[in-house]
Formats: structure tokens, sequence, C-alpha cells
């Protein structure tokens, strides 16, 4: 479990590395663009990402299920959040209309709002911090590599 | 900020696809490996992280900041989550003795032994969900464009 005994049957010290570098890469992207927004926009990370998949859903709405599913998030993780951003008016609910079961969330206006100030920052964050760091080529690699990791 | 949109000044669509898949790929693999020190062992990621953290140290010792750095938390939520593995006995605190600001979390022999059980089951979906899935040279090229995104 230390460098040397992680050279087990399983993983090479030389191959934790990588995993620990990959962990510690994407912590600190996320710490920089998370400190971005807050620090110019006031809005945490989370909520930018639910913004975002609403806005790209049909109608601007989609079931929280769904959105749990797009933001990575568990079901009650998630029912938090939206609790908090319905309190802030960037978000509604509304109940799902045809088989009565289950909760929209809606994208409101101020959401939208709000979205569209923080975009430029957040989006600038993604290409300092992680794709302007690459050519075409080398992000192509990157991307095929990542798909290695699906299921 | 829709796919379309998200061609901007900053980022093009395929540039951000790339940034999620990279995203998704991690947050993936994080929940495999939680999901199995869970079942298997009752033991969260994040205390597996301290628990290896404390080994690797001189003294199977360090002062909160410096294991905050080392585990990507916030000194608050370290403090909290130290709390709570006190209160199962698998850490204890030391006063810093020398110039006595701050405490040390020092792991503990049941610790320890919860550690030496979990390591298989960590390092065996490392492999499995990770590292396993790519050659030497693979594992070389992902780690050097890894590396990119540091500070």
């Amino acid at each position: 479990m230390t460098a040397s005994k992680d050279t087990d049957q399983w993983v090479t010290a030389e191959q934790l590395e990588v995993w620990r570098l990959f962990i510690r890469a994407q912590s600190r992207v996320i710490r920089r663009l998370e400190a971005d927004l807050l620090a110019e926009h006031e809005l945490p990370l989370a909520w930018y990402d639910v913004l975002v998949r609403l806005l790209e859903a049909d109608g601007r709405r989609l079931r929280m299920s769904d959105l749990a599913e797009r933001v990575l998030l568990s079901p009650s993780g998630l029912t938090r959040l939206v609790d908090r951003m319905v309190e802030e008016g960037f978000v509604e609910r509304a109940q799902a209309e045809r088989d009565g079961r289950g909760f929209y969330a809606v994208l409101t206006d101020a959401g939208y709002e709000r979205l569209r100030d923080a975009s430029g920052t957040h989006l600038r964050g993604v290409h300092d911090y992680v794709v302007g760091r690459f050519d075409d080529t080398e992000l192509a690699t990157l991307a095929d590599l990542l798909r290695r990791l699906d299921p």
C-alpha cells in the first residue's frame, strides 16, 4: 500500500502513479473552474452544470432522474441541489403531465440569464486549464484513451 | 452554451466533448471504486485515501494541513472526515510537539488493519477499471498528457 508495497498482483507503482496523476489533474482543474465561477458569478460549478443540462434539453426541462444521471449526482443529492436553485429562482419544478409520476426541473429566465453571464468565464477556464493545452492530435489521442475507461 | 453555441471564442464543441468525456470517465471510475469498497469493506473511498496517505507518511502521521493537501479536501472538510474516523478508531489526533501549533492525524493499528483488508479490493479496481485497460506505451502517453494539466 506504500509506494513499494503497491507493486502487488494488481497494480505496479508506476501504474498507481498514473492513476493518482489522473485524479489530481482533474481535482485541480475542477477547483480552478469552481473558484472562477464563484469569484466572478457567485455560482457553484454544480449549479452551472445543472443550468447547462437544462438549457440543452428539449423545452429546457428534464425529469429529475434524467438530470441526476447527466450531472452525475445521486437522486437525493440532486434534490437538495435543485431545492436551493428553486429558492434562488433559477429553476422551477413542474409535475410530469403525462403519467403524473415524478417532477421535471425547468430552467427559468433568471437561470438562463445567470448561465449566459457565467458561460464566458467557465468556457475560458475549460480552454485555459484543459483543452487549450493540447493540439488537435493530442486531444484526439486523449479522447481515445479516455473512451477506454467506458464500462 | 448548447452544443452549437459552445463553439464560441474559447472552446469548440469538439473540445468541450473531450472535457466532458474526461469528467464522466473519472466520475464513473470513482463511483465503481467506492461501490466496491463500501460493498466489501464498508469503507468510503475518502477514508481509504486518508488511511493510505497516513501509512505512507513518516511515523504514520501527518499534520492536518498536509493531509488536507494530499487528499484534496478543504481543511474543514478534512476535519469532519477525521472526526468520524477518530470515532471509528482508525485515526488518532496528536498535538504537534515541537511548535504546539495544530494537530497531527495518526494511523492506528485498527486503521492499518482495515486498510490492509481493503487494499486488495481497491487495487483490483484500479487495475480493472483504469490502468489494466492500457499497455505500457499508452499509459505513458496518458501520463504525459495529464501532466500538461499541471499549473
